[in-house]
Parts: structure tokens; sequence; C-alpha cells
């Protein structure tokens, strides 16, 4: 079955929005195993919609609409659907009852404006909206399906999550989407490829996707199954890929590398201080995303300024002065003092040239050092990352976090 | 004149990719006075480009195409538009001279596979791309003009901005988008609107457009002008709701907060230094995004613990047993004890509850408290944040940010 997503609303054809709901339901239908062909954005033009819905109904077995749902006269998409399909619109008295009971809840009266999202088309099934007054239909033409969704996030997820999924799913024949999926760090994209690619040639059933971002490397596999099947040949490409990108793969569940990080600190019983300076706050706000990481994040110093990396971090200013802020040397230092300063188990350092200015020959913009310290021992790491100044403290967070959790293990 | 954007690739219909692409070029068309009425996003299938390209050319007189000009297989782009357009394609001498030189330049040979990129649809002129092998093309058809580019945002950007924008001004016939905005902090957006409405309702030709985020509400106007028109009414509405809004408009040429925290500091010659306990490192790392904040920001101490609340930062025990470690006492204790332990002339802290844990029915999730201390005074202010876990965060930095602002006043 092949789909296309149509999103109506004019504020989507401006330079401030994204279609987000498309994403979602990608995801949705990719999971059942449903391929996405086409995605449109059209703005609150009735000519426009019905062009539009005419042309996909030739080519597309479901077309998934959001927006244009709302009570007032930007709201078009129940016209142009009817026009499109030529067919009748009535009140319904179910729906009218739905807004009626909604408004009651919240004590006031229903708006004349809103009698408008009563209005169901001939033949259409009601998805009811639990969190808002514009319900959704399900509509049948020939072999085609149609489903109308509103157009706020909290209202159209669950809807289609509920009851456009199961319906789906009882269409699709008990087809489904098979997957796995390896979280990596340490290497690039084309490391990450270099060394996968000669596994996963050997499968071309199973869809490949890698993506990359300032966060971690995703290497994605999936396969449409039917529902009792086993997908023996994914499994098998998966521990092959497994075996092969060993120790760089750091989840396949999905979880960040902060809370994989926060979960081996947890188990391990021991506790965390940071002293940052090139990323400045970043590497603790990344590990405090995680609820629940004060039981092992005690804190840390953003060491800025030279004299808050010896004042409060116990950097000698010999150091300093003989090996420069940006060096293995500091950041050992660094990462020994804020363990000592805080008295955590484990201490993290940074110390890095984020740029646009500050870089030379010898310490080029990128340059980062980290440096991690417990009871035993003090190891430190060197690199030189790409891209402008927002790309490499997020990479640079990234790589430290990598670094820790390789030295926990 | 109206336009539509079509994205071309497969990767762009998968629930991971957005197409952002499309968000540049709408930008810079809405600054021409050009409107988009339709964007479509399509995998890499001939026959459905085919087809939409002939039905954009019924309805639209501006087409641009991003992607699928690679030198691979799925790169079609290039044939689909000249059978949309019944036109020739021939490899030109031109383009191949500059892959060559590209190739050149890198030191290696031109492979096969390239030599694609040098194909050119019959009557296309062609649109240099100066970081990449895949050159763009300008093409009229009848009164219908379509411009393709490559896919990667760094090569589409500068080749859209300094080639097709000067084309499609010369177009425009002098027309062009006239734009006032005001950034807010400090008011929720219908506390704006409210204010802001009665006054622009009496503009019904200027547009309006009211966004909010975590960073801040932005207010946008703006219509279409004749390029040697001064827009007059723009002016007046302008000054009006600046009037209005008064001293909560932090940025009216688009500066994000803590760059005008940034001016305000560099201009006032002195330091700063945070204590952020919920926050946890978000404050000082969006003050160092800004390129030159180690001109005033000194660092800071990241103190989750209570520990490091009182060895760090100054906070009594007693005040942490009697208050609790998120109140105004402990919240201003911070303030003045990081500003003496930092040597700045300015200490800012925050103290909150986060969540989703550790609420309670006095100190409910989202309570946050900032305070604020120089050589003469110390201030401090409560807010509830509603949201999640990251949006109270994110929040609570933004508000911290706007009392450092009206601080430094």
């Amino acid at each position: 079955m092949k789909a296309e997503i149509i999103a109506v609303g004019s504020e989507l054809l401006t330079p401030h929005h994204v279609d987000s709901n498309s994403l979602f339901i990608t995801q949705k239908l990719n999971d059942l195993g449903i391929e996405v062909r086409l995605k449109t954005i059209v703005g609150d033009d009735e000519k426009d919609l019905v062009d539009l819905l005419q042309q996909a109904l030739t080519r597309s077995e479901l077309i998934v609409v959001s927006g244009g749902l709302g009570p007032t006269e930007d709201d078009l998409t129940r016209t142009a659907v009817a026009r499109a399909l030529r067919r009748t619109i009535t009140k319904s008295p179910e729906i009218l009852e739905m807004i009626l009971k909604r408004f009651a809840g919240r004590g006031i009266a229903v708006p004349k404006i809103n009698e408008r999202q009563a209005e169901l088309i001939e033949g259409a099934e009601i998805i009811a909206n639990a969190r808002g007054t514009a319900p959704g239909m399900w509509i049948r033409e020939n072999s085609r399906i149609i489903v109308l969704l509103p157009g706020p996030p909290r209202e159209l997820e669950p809807m289609f999550e509920t009851l456009a999924v199961p319906r789906l799913q009882a269409l699709a024949k008990g087809k489904m989407l098979a997957k796995k999926q390896f979280y990596i760090t340490g290497m690039t994209e084309s490391e990450v490829d270099a060394k996968a690619a000669p596994i996963y040639i050997k499968y071309p059933g199973i869809q490949t996707t890698i993506l990359s971002n300032t966060r971690h490397i995703a290497l994605l596999f999936s396969r449409q199954i039917d529902s009792d099947e086993c997908p023996t040949d994914l499994e098998e490409l998966a521990g092959k890929v497994q075996e092969i990108l060993g120790d760089s793969v750091f989840s396949t569940n999905g979880q960040p590398l902060e809370q994989v990080v926060g979960i081996q600190m947890k188990s391990s019983g021991r506790t965390l201080a940071v002293a940052e300076s090139c990323t400045s706050g970043m590497i603790g706000a990344r590990l405090t995303a995680v609820p629940g990481s004060s039981e092992y994040f005690l804190g840390g110093v953003l060491c800025y300024s030279n004299d808050i990396k010896s004042r409060l971090c116990g950097v000698s200013e010999n150091t300093l002065k003989e090996f420069g802020a940006v060096s293995v040397e500091t950041a050992e230092e660094l990462a020994r003092g804020i363990r000592s300063t805080l008295g955590s188990s484990v201490g993290l350092s940074i110390t890095g040239i984020a740029g646009p200015g500050g870089g030379s020959a010898d310490k080029p913009v990128g340059l980062v050092y980290v440096a991690l310290s417990d009871e035993q021992r003090t190891e430190s790491h060197r690199r030189i990352i790409p891209g402008d100044r927002d790309s490499i403290r997020e990479r640079a967070v990234s790589f430290a976090l990598s670094c820790l959790r390789r030295f926990l293990r």
C-alpha cells in the first residue's frame, strides 16, 4: 500500500513552520509496512486542495490529510474533500452531541461558530477527538482511503494512534515492519558505512538507513514482515553488524548517550563532577536532562577564564603558562582538580577552541581535549572537530560523554 | 507571482528528515514579495516527479526544485525535468570544465560517475555551484520559470542567494517585502496579543504573525511594497506597538537575548558569574554561544547538590535547612556567593524544580527563583513555569536572561 500525506494551512507555507505531523504519521505508517510516496503542504485555498485531492486519488491508495478542520472560514478541508469526492455534507447529530458535551464540561455554551465542526461528509466514519472539538473522518472511495485529522499534534497523534492505526492494521493484512537500530559514537559516518556496508549489501531485502547528527550516528535496518514471521535475516544481519562495530555501539533501544552514561553511573554507585571550559555548561546541561541525574551528578565548574581554572579547579599557573589553557596537561589537571574540589569519585574535564577566533597553526579551531580521572588513574583524549562554533561545541559534548562511557566500562 | 517548491529525495520521506531547504527558500521568496502556494516532497521516482512538474507548470509561475542533481542513478531531476518540458539533454563542455577544475583542485581525476553531472537541459542557463560538483539550472518555459538546485543546504543557500535572487528581483519588477519585527520577553503570547491586537487590526493591509518558543515571543509585521515606496503605515504601526510593549521588547533586529545581554555587559565593562542549580549549565552554555563572550563571562558553578551550594557558593547550611534549596533566600545567597567566589561584578543564580519528580503543593514542579547581585544590591524573581522537564529548563534560562537584561539597564 502506498500513502501520501497532505498538510493544510497557510501558516505551514511561512518560513517559520515545519510540518512535524507528517514525521509522526510517516513513522506510524512505516511501522505498518506502508510507504509514504509523496508529501504536500497546501495553503487555505479550496481550489488548490480539491485539485490536489483529485490527483492524489489517481495515484495513492491512502491519503492522510491534516489540518483545516477548525471552526473558521479558513478551515475548508471538509468542503474541499466533499467537492473532490462529489459527496454531500450534513450536520451530524452525533458530532454535535460530542461538541455540546465538550463545552458543557467547561461550563460554557457552544459558540455558534463551532457548530460548523459538526459537518460530516456523506459516508464518512467519525474518528473521535478526545482533546479538541474537531473530529476526524475515515472515508472509503472505491479502493482508496482518505483519513482527515485536525492539525494540532496533541489532538492528531492520539487520534491517529488509537483510531486510524488499528483500521490500517486490519487492512495491511497482518503486515508490519521489523526494525533493528544501532546508535554509534566515536566513529565518523563514513567509517561506520565502510565497516557495515560489506555486510548489509548481502541483505538486499533489508532497507538500510544511516543518519548522522551532532549527538550520534544511527544505523537503521528494517524489513516488512508478516506479523507471525520471525525475521531471521534481520537478526542475522544485526548480529554481524554488532560484532563488527563492537564497543562503538552504545544503544540498540534508542536511549541517548546521556541516559546510557546515567545508567552506568547509577549501577556503579559512583558520583561525577565536571570542569567545562569551551562547552561552558553544555555537558552539565545534557547530563541533567535525564530525570534522577542528581543521584550521581554532583555539579561542576564552568572554568571559562584561566583564573577560575587555577583557583577552583586546581590547575597550576605554571601549567597554564607553559602549555596553555588548551592542552593535555591542563585537561588532566582540571579533571583531577574538579574531582578533588567537588569530592566526586569521577572527574571529567574539557578544554578546547570553539572558534570562530582563537585558533593558530599549532592549535586550530576545533581542537578539544577531554580528560577523566578517578581514584586510580587519569586519562585524556584529543580530537579536532570540524564545523562552526555551535556544532563544534555540540560535538565536543558528545565526544566527552563518549569518553566517559568508555572510562566507566 | 506565485511559487511552489519541490524537494526531491526518498530520504526526505522518512520519519527522520524535514525539508529545511524550503524554509530558507520561502524566506528569500517572501522577501521579494513572492508568495509560496504549495510545497511538495517527492521520492526518487521519475514518473512521480514528471507528473508533479507538469501539474506545477499549469498553476505556478515559479517552480523551485531542490535535490536529485547528484551523480548516481537515484538522481533523476535532470531527466525528469527534460521529460516534463519535452527537451533534450546534452553534455555541457562548460560544466565538465567546472567539474574537472574542482577535482583537479583536490588533486584527483574526475570519477566516471560525476560526468553525469555535466548534463545540461536544452535552453537552460547554468547556476554555478562554488561548493560542490552539481550545478543548478535556470529554465524559462513560456511565462514560467523553473530553478533547479542541489539538495545540500551549504551548496543550495549561496547559489540561491547570489544567483537566483538577483534574477528574481529583476522579474519582480521592483516589488519587495517591508518588515518590522519585535522580540519580546517577560510576557505570554496572549498578553502580547491582547496589547497589540487593538492596534494592528486597524492596519488590515499589513500581515501580522505571532510566534512563540522557549526563547522569546516574536511579533512580525510585513507588507509588500514597491521598492521606491516608503511604508509609512508600517512605520506608524511599529511605532505604536513599540510604545505599548515598551521595555518588554528586547530586539527589533533579530538579535537573540544572549547577544543583547552580551552587548549590555560589554558596554558596561562589567563581568558576570553564574550559579546554576536546576538548569545545570544551560545559562552558561547560552551566554557563551556568543563569540567573544569571554570578555565578560568569567564562568560559574553548577551547584546541583546542596553540598556544593554551601561549599562553593556560600549558601549557609541554616538557609538550606530552614528555607530549602528552592527558595528566595537560597537564590539570593547563591547570587551573592558566586559573585564573591568568582570575583565578578555581577552574580546571577537560579534554583528551581524542573520535575518530573520533586514537586509539592507548596513548591510545585516549574517553580523557579532567579537572583541577581552586584556591589549595590541583590534582587530576586519568582515564577512558576508550565511544561515538561525540558521546556521548564529552557524557559527558566530565558527567564533568567530576561531578569539579567532588566538588571543591567
